[in-house]
């Protein structure tokens, strides 16, 4: 089958390599109905993560099951399904507590811009729809792989609730639809920080009333200015470095909530800040598996088209195009079709 | 009157100063009825803060109400008030969002350990009481000016709810009134950690179920232990330095909570730890303004009784005796009489 494999930074290329096989009696193997290029690998990519060796990418994925091991009960060959970017048994303490990502037996993905993949603990892991998706409904669904999720979660994280102000820093996928969620939950003023004319029309698409171009510490202040010097409500964190963290904490009002999702890179915080600032904090890799249900209805009833955020569609093989063209901020999110 | 100033580290006197007077028509001078030795007082008595000029010291008071300045409309001469340690209007956007002690007009309040004191923005920031407390109760109301209310707010930062398991960090009396404050709020197990057997008994009368003496990585291997490897829902941090701040992080299970309220000295965080541990962390200044009617019930109703922290009562000119026990662990809090 075809993968993608990153070799050091910026190469990474389209390969033939063996089929997966089921591992162990909990896997499944699953025929990718699309993937795609996320922001987080853009780290790796950049250089940012060291590459020990060649590292087969993608965590994002939904498809067609193809086979089980014989202790997989709750998905069969023949069904759609989508699953996490993290493997969850669905029953440990930390799932029950709605922290799937944080599952005991959990595995971050990774293989997924592919043809095919093993997803290992499939039962905890994937969410089997009753019928399969038309073919316009398959980049939203992919969404919720991950980018989707993830934007959710920093809404929810930032605790954002109807009537909210709330700031967005980072206009990547994960930020718009971090705005889109936001919308969802009801929040009545949504200021997307983005300064990148493509990103903000879609930004404003997705529910945002207001854009700040500024960044750093005038982008703080110019959520002040915007919130009559009080803050925002809720702010999400979606970029991970250490500018974007204090942005983020200084666009919060005391007492407000920031949601992080970015994976951190070189960031410190200092506890006198943090603690001078009254923020909530609150972040990490984003509990996919417990919102799936709810969004995939929410796709499936066509309330929300999270599929906007791929501005550019590849086949799997010029997978390196959508890295760069990602790299270069020439597009939002590059959809691969195997 | 009497008053306490802090020159260098340790060296803390007792003097005769002017009585203080109304500055601002927003004042009210209050005669002190009891005042006490804050563990954040150890800070720059220690000389981890630098001392540039003398200093007076007590941010921890209440009394019976002298003079007022002709704007104060709440608070009348001969009444008895408790106030917090951080001054508010109790009316600009921060406060009423709950978060008093981050108040647009906000000053931390010093020269409490005294005879008098004045208070600025007395209407924001005093209670006033309908009745006279009887002596017996004067230690107890005297805590929720900072100690008590600060607790309070680790288990409520920390969301301890009916059936949580909660940590608490830190053995001084915000650590011992921690778990108060979470047996207050229903925690049906507390784990204080404390390797001083004065302090483990007052931890137990205050309703703390199990006594860990491990420090660092191992006493947060001890919490994992007693909660089946999950770990805290509910971590209080009451010390404020590094070692205590991750051993709270890291005793909190995925998704808990870690309500931190020791003042932070040197303390760093990195990002990626913090993203991985899935905690939600939230702490600062106590909002006590918000909890002081809810609290001044519980004590004059007799349900509480705070004041068991002081272990040493001293008249206010001997306040140098408090600071060297607390400095020594010989005295959990010290209470002045002026």
């Amino acid at each position: 089958m075809r993968a993608t494999i990153l070799y050091g930074p910026r190469d990474v290329r389209s390969e033939e390599v063996e089929d997966p096989r089921i591992l162990k009696p909990t896997d499944a193997i699953i025929r990718l109905s699309a993937t795609c290029v996320c922001g987080s690998d853009l780290w790796p990519y950049r250089g940012a993560d060291a590459i020990d060796q060649p590292r087969p990418m993608g965590h994002e994925y939904c498809g067609i099951v193809e086979e089980v091991g014989r202790e997989v009960k709750t998905v069969k060959p023949g069904q759609f399904v989508i699953g996490s970017f993290a493997t969850s048994d669905n029953t440990c303490p930390h799932c029950e507590y709605g922290y799937q990502s944080s599952c005991v037996q959990r595995e971050f993905m990774t293989g997924a811009q592919a043809t095919l993949l093993r997803v290992p603990l499939a039962d905890g892991t994937l969410v089997p729809s009753a019928e399969m998706p038309s073919a316009e409904l398959i980049p939203s669904l992919l969404t919720l792989s991950d980018v989707m999720g993830t934007g959710w979660f920093a809404a929810d994280a930032a605790r954002v609730r109807p009537g909210s102000t709330v700031a967005v820093v980072g206009d990547g996928a994960v930020g718009l639809l971090g705005v889109l969620s936001a919308k969802l939950m009801g929040a009545e003023r949504i200021i997307a920080m983005s300064r990148h004319e493509t990103r903000q029309r879609l930004a404003r698409e997705f529910g945002c009333t207001d854009i700040v171009v500024e960044r750093g510490d005038a982008g703080v202040e110019r959520i002040k200015e915007l919130t009559k010097g009080i803050g925002a409500d809720s702010v999400l964190e979606c970029v991970g470095n250490q500018e974007s963290m204090l942005q983020a904490i200084r666009s919060a009002r005391p007492g407000g909530f920031v949601g992080f999702v970015g994976v951190p890179h070189g960031v410190k915080l200092g506890g006198a800040e943090l603690f001078a600032s009254h923020v909530h904090l609150h972040g990490g890799p984003a509990p996919v598996r417990r919102y799936l249900p709810e969004l995939i209805d929410l796709v499936w009833s066509g309330k929300i088209h999270p599929g906007k955020v791929f501005d550019l569609t590849l086949p799997l093989d010029r997978v390196a195009e959508g890295y760069r063209a990602m790299d270069e901020r020439q597009a939002i999110k590059a959809l691969l079709r195997p």
